[in-house]
């Protein structure tokens, strides 16, 4: 079995309204010192196969056809052991 | 400055539909190597703070008050350079 990570972020440039939201109610309750903040999404995954390499390419594939929308959102993976 | 991220999972044994309706998703577009699935939320923070500590104490009081709903998520957060 292969552990994986995958990333999902908001590409430079594009508004994140959850990250902004946030940014305000922790402003609100006195956390001034919060310059930015953006959230993504933390995506554990157990993939039911051996293959490293081949595990990787099944991830790119996962996160290019309904992981992240490749418009507004970068992704990233990692394999653990 | 300092860069924070922070990584809110949903607690295990907690169920997280969000999760499994995604790795239904991928089932059903032929992804049937995926075992599990559980996501999470990713925030990247800048702090216009210099003191690494008490970023630390700000990040975990801002996690306990707001980022993570400690009854059924876990947090953890790391700071960088």
């Amino acid at each position: 079995m292969i552990k994986a990570t995958v990333y999902v972020t908001i590409k430079k440039g594009v508004l994140d309204p959850q990250g902004v939201a946030v940014q305000g109610a922790l402003h609100s309750i006195g956390f001034q010192e919060v310059e930015s903040l953006r959230i993504g999404k933390y995506i554990e995954i157990n993939l039911d196969m051996d293959d490293r390499a081949a595990a990787e390419v099944q991830l790119k594939a996962m996160c290019e056809k309904l992981l992240a929308n490749t418009v507004v959102e970068d992704y990233r993976y990692e394999l653990e052991a």
